[in-house]
Parts: structure tokens; sequence; C-alpha cells
């Protein structure tokens, strides 16, 4: 059978990314005690594709991700190596996205459970050199410092998505990005709260007032600490719960 | 041409709905004051198809919703039965989503703003007979009761959504549904707050504690003083402050 | 501490469902083949209220749930009766929707690949009435009969879903309303195809024409083959590759 | 009361971006033909914060934009000037992300009818110096060159975007992205074809088959043609017909 991928394009247009984009696959990522938690993964691949050839191979792309399960920082660039080298390629390209399960105990009452955060996992292997980006969305609370000051009592609050883009060579876990934006929240959020967590927790927020600038500031100065960071974007979004809007803040560097 | 829609079907299943499912176009409501308000609708078309038939024919619909631009409860009616004559069926069925907006001023500066609220109608003519549902789903505050009682100080506060749906033979204004909905709430929304309104808001929500289950039993009792209501549906789903879930409750009567 | 969602309510509403909606959490499914696979599920959990109670106590609810794994029947069962009885309700409820995935072989070649199907299990336990519903979405291919009969050569074809909803008291697998769905598609899809597989899919496709009147049809009389089966919805909406709206048809019995 | 806002931080932390996301607002863009055409838009709107001021004035901002409604490259200049103004910012930033409604003739009977392309405006004045980028996304259908060259006889197609996203200081119309995104496919989209003209677009569609790569190709080769253009990121994204994932190429410079 004729191969019209294989075919001379006479166009001269180097087309930077080409693949295969938002297949769905239970994959399994190691948690910060080593054990391996299972998800389901969106996953794109892709590689740069020279000027003179006219199609890649697709099918290609879905024979290599076929074979994996286990995806860790040396899996990926497995993975981006094969599609080098089965694709005749010089740069490729992969994006993971999936929820991720972060066992937390009750700030009083001590009772587990899981919350779900975001992650994107984002690599690249161009002309052999090894990028590694990720982003991971961590739910938090805030409490707004102005309604606190100007109201005789209590404060607006609401749910907040704290998203940590993170380029470096060394590996992180997820669980360092969670816990530096918990830290720089008015509170953490829980699946499960007792009325001992809950009475915690509310007071918690009131003593800790946050607008979305100080959540990015304060995770700002903590990613600073982490060795090796290369990139980074932090942005905060909060589910305003007196508007039908977002407040949001982002910070890059 | 042939007309392969027309041929005989010999399966013996009557289709309940067929036709066009999500067609974007700009249209008008009209609102309490009489103005007609443009907006961008996701719009679906369908009829019962005959058991004898093979198929509908697709582009009439799209050439009925073509010509309409202004739609109110009657010209709703006007294209049900146009679909059901020039597609030669006994029942035909339409589904309008779109974002709606309403002007609001701040509870104390007064400054109006416009806050959008997400409505659907969804209207049938079954054998003659027109059936007209609408829902409404306006962004309100929850405050906690629990939390406020049990805490020393502040309570946990959010974005909720209360979703009305009312089956009606009489109009009803978007408006008057948004109403129902706020009046239960702990506090309405706005788009614009100044520092007095915001010091406003936070201590009326706070004077008014209410769970989702306050919520819906408030919005149900009001429902009911509506005159020629058929069949309801109110939902009210809090977006946690404290979790990475929702509270969620729901009464149908 | 003060029990509020215990007080007496004098409002006189009972609440048909209240709960925690849209709580993510990994979880394992069994396939045909008795496996258990995993996946990340959206979980919603609901009790009816009776009317004289405040509030139900929505962390019951995530305890009950963060002890559960491994999802099938008889446990979800089981979770609707820990329900009833830790929150004293008469009626539970509980829906799941999660990415499942099918091991399939390309048809020419035989390479396995997987394919994500979407599913949504709704089971209730009303007064000791347990009904359990599912419903898949399949992925499959539609070609039109009309563009193919009206044209010299070629014919539109398009991406379409395939969602069968049943309610039925005996178990079924997820894999067996798949077979359904593609045995009355133009063709199944695939996440890996060789070219002899492509040939074979692209012609097979051209051979078996398919409005969605036409795949609704075949759906709904082998469904009617199902034993047991008491109330069922069939859809298809066919991403139409020469519109930017669907087609659709559903039937329901 | 109290200014929380304006008090001073000494973190030391400059904010790139702090304001409003996700307003949703009624707007009026213009079209090629000079008439104002109405939409519901998405609206966002941020500034840069110096390293000292605590928070931004969140409700400046949509004092700023609820004044505005019909919106062209001279508005949103005015809109980020206000901004600065206003906020006391050097930097200022908007996004606009709605539906946008072209008219066409369906190719053989000329029937017209609306399509929906998804429109995404950002503009930034930083230091003075206005940007301006606009994104279309354009609904199209592609044609598989390897199945139709493989394949005794028809070949797999599919709906396809087709996203141009460009910078340039000189305006464009939307109508024109929309226009290259056309030319480059195997065949454009229409709402509304009647028999005649759905015969056209099937034959014409195998006439003109075109890979994910081509598409891509042919589009950065017109987009070339423009003047001005200072950056561009094409990006094509395929809905296979076949597959239950996508096929995705990008070419940006």
């Amino acid at each position: 059978m004729k191969d019209v991928q294989s075919q001379q394009d006479t166009r001269g247009v180097y087309i930077n990314k080409v693949g295969v984009k938002n297949l769905v696959f239970p994959i399994e990522i190691r948690n910060r005690e080593g054990e391996w938690v299972s998800t389901a993964a969106t996953i794109s691949l892709f590689v740069g594709l020279n000027a003179q050839q006219k199609g890649t191979h697709m099918s290609r792309f879905v024979e290599i991700i076929s074979r994996k399960h286990r995806i860790d920082l040396m899996e990926m660039k497995t993975i981006l190596e094969e599609m080098c080298e089965k694709l005749e390629a010089e740069n490729s390209y992969i994006q993971l996205k999936f929820d991720y399960f972060i066992e937390k105990q009750a700030p009083v009452t001590g009772i587990p459970s899981l919350v779900n955060v975001g992650v994107e996992y984002s690599a690249s292997l161009e002309k052999g050199d090894f990028e590694f980006d990720m982003r991971v969305t961590t739910p938090i609370t805030t409490l707004c410092p102005c309604s606190k000051e100007i109201s005789d009592y209590s404060a607006h609050n609401q749910r907040a998505d704290v998203s940590i883009q993170i380029r470096r060579k060394k590996f992180l876990w997820i669980e360092q990005l969670v816990d530096i934006a918990e830290a720089s929240s008015s509170s953490p959020v829980y699946s499960l709260l007792k009325r001992p967590d809950e009475k915690y927790v509310t007071e918690h927020a009131y003593d800790n007032p946050k607008f979305v600038e100080d959540v990015c500031r304060e995770v700002k100065l903590r990613v600073d600490e982490l060795e090796n960071v290369r990139e980074f974007c932090i942005e905060v979004e909060s589910m305003e719960s007196i508007h039908n809007h977002s407040a949001y803040a982002m910070v890059r560097g």
C-alpha cells in the first residue's frame, strides 16, 4: 500500500507539532510515599515534522503510548526518545492531564480523606535536550481582607484554584506544589470535615485573610526557595462568593 | 435527485426526537421592561418521526430557525407549528440555552451593573398541545448556618447556583425566577460592589445563614405562590468554600 | 457543639435529594473478563430529607464513600443501604460518571488498543426498592446514506456518540452496550489502525451508510432483545463533518 | 472606610496580571460590511500591580467595562488606557471570547445561513505600547488523503477546527481569517445545505483531500501574505471519524 505520509512535500513549511491529541488512557503516577496511584489521563503526543515530509504516521504514537502504564519522569523521557526514533523526528512532545489524589487528615479530628488536584505534565525533547514542565492546580479557600476590615462581622470567602507551573530539570513531587499552595492560602480545603474541623477551618480562614494577590505573592516566595527552577507561572483564580465572576492574579518569572 | 430520507422504513420504530442539535445563533429576548436584549443561543430543534419514514429532512429545521431572531413564547409556538408543517410531523420540540443579563443596583450605592443568569427554554407541540418549560439558573451567596453556629466568629460562605425549572402554560418573566432565587438566598450576587456595598452584603449574608436545604425550601414555597405551575424542579448547588465538591439539594413537584 | 442540621424544620417541605455532588475519587470497575479496571470517577451521593429536619449531615456521605474502592452492583446497593442507615433516610441515591476502557483489536492486523467510553451508573434505594440505571456512551462512525446516494463518489462521514441508558434489575456488562452500539454503526472506532485497517474501516463505513435515525432504530431493536429491560433511552449525536452542529436522534421506551 | 488594597506591601513581588476574570456581558462587534453584530462575550480585565501595593481595586474594572458595548480595536485601546488611569497602573490587559456569526451562501443553491466561529481578542498596553492579538477558530471539513489513496472507494472525513492566532498592529477583519481557513480546507462547513449543495461539498471534499499537516501549511502560506504580521500560531484539530481522539498540527512563527 502506498505510504502517502512519506511523500515529498514542496511547500517548505516545518510543522512545530503534529500528532494525536486527547487520547484518554488509564495510567499510574507515583506518590511521595512511593506508591503507584491509578487515574485516567488525557494524553497528547507530538513530533516536529520536517518541511520535506508530507505527513506524520499517527498510528505510531498510539503504538508507543499503548505499551506504557506507569508514568514518571524517566518514562516520559523514554517515550519522547521512542517518538523521535519511530517517527524519525528531531523533536518530540508529550502532555498529560489528570486528576491526582492527595490524602489529607482533617485538621482537628485527623480523619483521612482524598482531595483531587489537577495535574498537567508537559515534556519535550528538542535536539536531545529534555525539558519538563509540571503544573498543579490546588483548590484552597480565600477570605477577603477588605471584606473583613470594613465589616462589623464576618467576611466573604470562597474556593479558589492555585495553579503552579514549574519548568525544572530536577524532579518535584506533586505534593510539594500542593503544600506550597495550601501554606499560602487562607485555609486548605478537605473532602471530609466533622464539626470540630469545620469550626477550625472557619476561624483559621478568618484569621488568615488573603487577596488573590497575597496568595500569588506567598506562593512566589515559596517557589523561589525551590532549587533549579528555570521558569514558573503562578495563577490564582478565586470564585468570588459575592460575584458571578472570578478574581484573578498571576505572577511569572 | 433521489430523496433517501423519504424512503419507506420497515423496522417499525417510532423516533421520539430527531433533528439538529447545538446550532449557535444570535437572538433577542424581551425583558420585563419590554426591551429586546441581544444574546447568543445554543438551539436544538426536533420532530417525532413516524415509524414508516427512513429519515427527517435536516436542512428544513435550519431554514425555519434562520428566519427568526426575536424569540418569545408566541414565536416559539410559531416555530413548533412550522416544524410540524414543513416536516410533516405530529410532534415538534425546541430548546434554547442562553446567557441572559439582569441589571442590578448595588445595595447601598445603587450603582447599576449587569449579572448574567443561565436560561433554558424548552417547548413542545405534541398533537397540537403546546407545553413550555423554562429553567433559570441564578448565582447567589450561601452562608453556612452550622459554621456560623459552632464558630466563635465568621462562617464559611460561597457562590451557589439556584436552578428553577417550571412547566406552565402562562408566561413568566425570567426576572420573576431570579427574584425568587435571590429572595431565598443568604445574599444576591452583583458584578459591581463598592466598599459600602461589600460591607452590606458581607453582613447581610451573615445575618441570613442558609443551607442548600433552606434555599431549596424557600424557593419551593415561593414557587407555590405562582399560579398555574404544573410541574417544577428546584436545584441548589453550592460550590463549598471549604471543600473541592458541591453541596446539593433538589425538590420537585 | 450544637447540631444545627438536626433541628426541627417547620416549613413542611420534603427534599427529594440532598447531599454531596461531584466528588472526584479513584475507583475500580470490573470488566467482562472479571478483571478490575482502574479509573477516576465523579461521584454524587444523596438522600431524601424528611420535612421535619433542617439539614442533612454532609460529612457522613464522604465517610461512607471514602471506604469504598471497587464498585460493582452489590457494592452500590451496600452504599445505598449505609446511606439510609447513617443518615436516617428512607431513600438514597448514588451517581458515578467515569471513563471506562475497552480493549479492541484492529479489524485486519488485530493489533490491540484501548478506546475510552463514557459510563454513568445511577442507583437508588427508595423504601427498600433498589433500582439501577446504567448509561454507556460509545463513539462510532456514521456515514450519510443521502450523501452516498446523491454523490458521484464518496460520502460525508463523522464521529458520533451513541448513548444507551437502561433501567434493569439484572446486571449488564458495559461491554454489552458497547457491542450493541458498534453493531448498529457504519463502523466502530479504534485508537490504533494501521493502513490495512484504515482501508477496511473506510470501505466498511461506505458499505454501511447510516443516518442517526438508522443507528437509533438498530440499537433499539437490539436493546429489545435484552431481558428484563424496564426502561431505556437511546440517543445518537453525530458531529456532522459538513456542519458546525450535530444531527441527533432519540428513542425511548 | 479603610482602603486595605492601597496599603503598603513589603514582600517585593510585582504581579504581572491582576483583575477580574470571566465576566459575561452582551457586546457588539463590527463585521466586514460595517454592521454591528450582537453576541455575548466572556471578558477578563487585568493590570500589572506594582510591588509596593497590597491589592488592586476590582470594582473599577467592572465600572469601566460596564459603560462599553460596541467593541472594536479603538475601543479596546480606550479601555486599556482607562484601566491604566483608573487603577494607576503602567500595564493593562483585556481578553474577550465570543461566538461570532458569518453569513454564508450554500455553494450551489446559494441559500444563506449563519455559521458560528469562535473569536478571542487579547490586547495589552504595556508602558504605552499597544499590542493586539486575535484568534479565530473556524470549523472546516478535512478528508484524509491516505484513506482516499489506499481505499477502493470513499475516504474518512470529519469536522476540524482551524485556529489562527495573529499578533499585528493593523486591524484585520475576522472574516479574513475565516476565508484563509476555509480556502485551506477540504471543504468549508455550512449550517444549511440542500441536496445539490450536499452533493457538491461531498465531491469537493473528496477532490481536495487534506491532512491536518496540509491545512496547517496552506494556512501558513496564506498568513505569510498578510502584511505586518508580527507573530502567529496556527493550529488544526481534526475530530477523526475513525478514532475517539483528534489529529493535531501546529505551526508558529
